[in-house]
């Protein structure tokens, strides 16, 4: 179980780090530094490495610096053979984004954040990066009479238009991928779940360009199913990025480690990424709690990686189980493929068939039994009783 | 405080029928006949009745029982003037949907579904509704090995395909919402939220027949702020019905009297659907308290009017506050609807701007003195002081 | 993995005996024989079998009606050496429960209720049950101007003061043991959690005889760590009994097989459960689900209890693995259990010390790692590595 | 509606003092002066000013410092007339407290935490403070390997009872007031609701000394009702201090002022202070929005204090109609106090009495009758029609 850079793991900079500031405690971790991170990344066995342009270039940094932490970031790629397959831009740490960036109520703040995005655009098309990802943290607000939503939903199809204009001008070979998230540190985040952001996407003037870049928690913080949220995405054709990382539950957004929150559906996870065609990057994107000194920021990283490599191999023996294979007949998994009217049937035909209901009723799913065998696998008892 | 036809208030046979049986007590209040839900909601004020297909006639019933229901429902209907603005299918209760309807995974069930709904589809027809609402209850599973989410979303697909084309074949005036919930009595209900629902319609043969019923307790059983929900399907063009009630939070779906529940956030959405030009019915899906007998029932049947007379009232007054109107100018909100680019400006134009992030990061937005206003004018407090 | 008594797993009948009604469904399945339900549990390994007075003896049933069950209850005991180690009274069912037992509004009912339970410890006597359990699910309000929260505690101390009482007066040899939960089917229940209720039972008369039944479910739907609740129970003495099942996230109460929720936190209950001396019943309280016929069911029931060995077997490798003892002392874990205050130490004498806050602030814990060594514990990986 | 030091309104200095920095956000706002905090809070009707030890004085600063800023703060404290009544130590900022103060893993930790508040003591009995807030944030753990609960509740006690000790010995008239919290900053903290820091409490050498100190916002976030809470706190005599805010359901810890969440459930808690003889201070432990500059920090302290008199004012009125009192009386709300037994009564003679159940429950109870008339009071809806 090392993984290695075909796994096509990839780590936010801001993930292994964040220096463990949170909303009741200062830092306990020392900055780290770029060089460094992608070095030990790699040792570790990851593909990539991700960044907010804040994360590589302090905010307000003159030219020479900006151009000195690209050059040291290339070199650090190139000694590992490390990637840059996303980048994305900080709109919500600096006081001028505190009412958001493309939806603030104030225009000229709308006006920076464009031009903050657009400079860091020119910068992943220069890094090769494929995908850019928009979390829109602070477009939000707390209190009701604040933010007329539909007017802020029009200044976010307008900079969403803007930027796939300024993409197709470019001709960069780059996609956008919507982050959702449901609230923190807003009250209420604009597009909240997987469903909205996809449902806002039908509505831009290029939707082609853009997906989506569901986060774990983010959705678990929603109570919602994340694998039916993955599944709604792929059927859409819109999973374009995705953050893996662990919740428990209801609650401020937590940044776990991958597997350290619901692992019976980070299992599933794991089994639909792996047979669903999804081939863009298996992204990281928690935090190393912050009780961990640095020495527990590297097991943290590779804790991610360990806990995905075994779900994969829990759900392959999963899925080549020959008693699950009969258990998904019995509760009709793979029947739901089969379209409800058949080739040349007109509603006319199925209005003339019948059904006794009750009968129809007494039958059994096996559903638990199903579960049952997911759990024993993803707990290796079936691997050992063979 | 009256209610009148004019305020459109509807209300579901199933709501004021309720017995109370839930699933820890056995029913508290004798069955409600049609004919008197009719006379008494039409005594109240309300202008409208809607119901599920098994609420009028007993599932399973013979062709005259279905007759003898439905003209009694019409001669209470013409007694009363009442209308029947909408009308849904129960793909829920019956064994045979234990597994979904248009989702099953066993065929049999789905093409019995979709036999239901057309024969739904065609009473609807019959007495002139106009919106058909579609509550997949059933479509889910507690199981993430048991249901095949992008084979469920196909089939979905499907039916709704299939229904829209009904439609158009018979020429009838009928429009499809779809109800988002996310759990119960599923563990996981597929098209959790609003967004999801909208999401889904646009991948529709039809998108333009199709639209959401959102229920102000089914949003806020996920955490989400049902005011933006609401934003988001009008900015789609895509709020054909609305389904007002109560709820305390994320639990179970309590059913309560409108404002019974959130009530700032229920302030903010009658204010937005009075001016915002959603001129549907204010349909009541509610349940009367289990502790309520018949006298309880349409005690708390006038109070769902009641409290939307209300807060609609003291909305309009917030409205026309001139305190209100400085205090929303100082924080911006109509300026959101000002465009980011000024017209004929280009990204070059934009880019070439500068602004000084510290200095606008200064800038208060006034958002907490707003929503205290809010509070005042829902308080009643600030029409008294004048 | 084969249960044996033993194991002391005990089912109520309750839970393989329902009928799947739920509050948008009628039954999927037939009633269940308590005859039959001895002798299909015994068969898959259970030690105990629990019920409420109405699961075995129809609400107002004539006294040849009870004798007889019991009858056939005591000779299906007997023959499969099957115990009663727990009873528990129903006062949630009828509707003259519906604002509660033994803090209703209404007096009479508050009388009624109590004669019911005082019948039922007669049984309980009778059968030598040595737990009676009581959950006070109805007791509780939807609206806060509804119910005098302090007279309800009045009224709920009242009655566990009476019921105490009287197993003294009797000399019966029964501890009572009270079931928190959050909410459902009340808005909001009296003694929401386990907190609440070891903190109810010091303002007892006879505090002794007062314990808690804690469920799995019902901590997990106020978000609450359950092995966290078990362990301030343990910590109090005061786990009288248990109620395993499993639980996805706040929401309505699902009920599902032990361990189909949140895994890993079940594996830390078993470990906490195995290494704390609890030597009660593990009860499981959950319901097959509706989609199951009686084979499901059956299957289910047996689920409950493979998993609860298989996380035994898990935890108890975790606990002799060298390298989680090694984490665990890196961690500081068992170093938790030495007094801060050194034996005869003053506070005068620690006051004198000093500690540089920084220099101790870098120390990193492991909490990460030592995780991580559970989840591939959980997950049969370091099993199998060896 | 004009606060006055008789309304006992306190604010701690962190909350009109927050710079507004949160887990993806820098500060917004300047720091705010001791002195210049006091003026402001007075000018507008505050009675008292609460701090934490860090919050006057930075941590780690010399005497001299220290001693600088105590005297400034009694002259400001002079010049107004504010008091004192509770002070609070900050064992949770600085990273020697990652794991936790008084239940650290670490042994040296827990002691230096032991000096802090023994120092803090000192300084509360120095300034006449009353009451001693101990909220223990960083109390608990992530990872349920992490944490040995029962030793950490040992741990708890031995603290509790070296402070009440302390405080005994010294003579010293302060009571400690728990404040509990499910979760933020730690995944689970221990004590998590009121009801587990009651029954804590009941296991302390001084259960006398100590009491709870529950916050609107933080039951909130468990989906626990407040007003249930603070009525089982006043029931047990132990509702020592309050702490004031809003919270819009589960979610982080959003410490909006009081009554911008629940407002339904503020109305019914502010009803419950003022009639079941809290005399304590009404505290106000919220955050400014971050979207705020110092003005809106004023306005938001003004909005806290004109909510709580404006709930004040209606929770009269609504109290004294007297359609409210017949609604109460048919619904039973006073029939609760009333004992179950009759004075004298036997469990026999209680046995030999019948009720016939279908009849009995019959009856309805009226709860949403009452519950409108409580939103019609909030709403200003009956004063105004009389």
């Amino acid at each position: 179980m090392h993984p290695t850079p075909a796994d096509r793991f990839s780590f936010g900079l801001w993930t292994v780090g964040w220096q463990a500031r949170d909303p009741f405690g200062d830092a306990t971790r020392p900055p780290l530094d770029v060089v460094e991170a992608v070095h030990r990344l790699a040792e570790r066995g990851a593909w990539g490495l991700t960044f907010h342009d804040d994360d590589l270039i302090p905010f307000g940094a003159d030219t020479a610096t900006r151009d000195r932490q690209i050059a040291r970031l290339r070199g650090a790629l190139d000694e590992t053979g490390t990637t840059v397959p996303m980048i994305t831009t900080n709109l919500f740490t600096h006081p001028v984004f505190k009412d958001g960036g493309f939806t603030s109520n104030d225009r000229s703040v709308r006006r920076f954040a464009l031009r903050k995005v657009l400079r860091n655009i020119d910068l992943a098309a220069e890094l090769g990066a494929r995908t850019f990802v928009l979390w829109g943290g602070r477009e939000g607000s707390e209190y009701d009479s604040a933010k007329d939503v539909r007017a802020a939903l029009d200044r976010y199809r307008e900079a969403m238009d803007l930027l796939c204009g300024y993409v197709l001008d470019q001709g960069v070979d780059l996609r956008f991928a919507l982050e959702p998230k449901p609230n923190e540190p807003r009250g209420d985040i604009l597009l909240p779940t997987v469903g909205h952001a996809l449902a806002f996407i039908e509505r831009l003037a290029h939707p082609e360009l853009v997906g989506v870049n569901p986060e774990v928690g983010h959705e678990q913080m929603a109570g919602l199913n994340f694998v039916h949220g993955i599944a709604q995405a792929l059927w859409a054709g819109k999973l374009f990025h995705i953050d893996l990382n662990g919740q428990r539950g209801i609650k401020y957004d937590q940044d776990l480690v991958f597997g350290h929150g619901d692992l019976l559906n980070a299992f599933a996870l794991v089994d639909l990424l792996e047979t669903a065609g999804y081939d863009g990057p298996r992204h990281f994107d928690y935090k190393p709690s912050r009780t961990e000194d640095m020495a527990g920021v590297w097991d943290s990283a590779s804790a991610n990686m360990r806990t995905y490599l075994l779900l994969r191999e829990r759900a392959a023996a999963f899925r080549a189980d020959p008693e699950v294979q009969e258990a998904r007949r019995y509760a009709g998994v793979d029947a739901l493929s089969e379209p409800t009217l058949a080739p040349g049937e007109s509603l006319a035909d199925l209005r003339a068939e019948e059904l006794d209901p009750d009968r129809a009723g007494e039958r059994g799913y096996g559903f638990v039994r199903l579960h049952q065998l997911a759990l024993e696998h993803l707990a290796g008892a079936r691997l050992m009783a063979r």
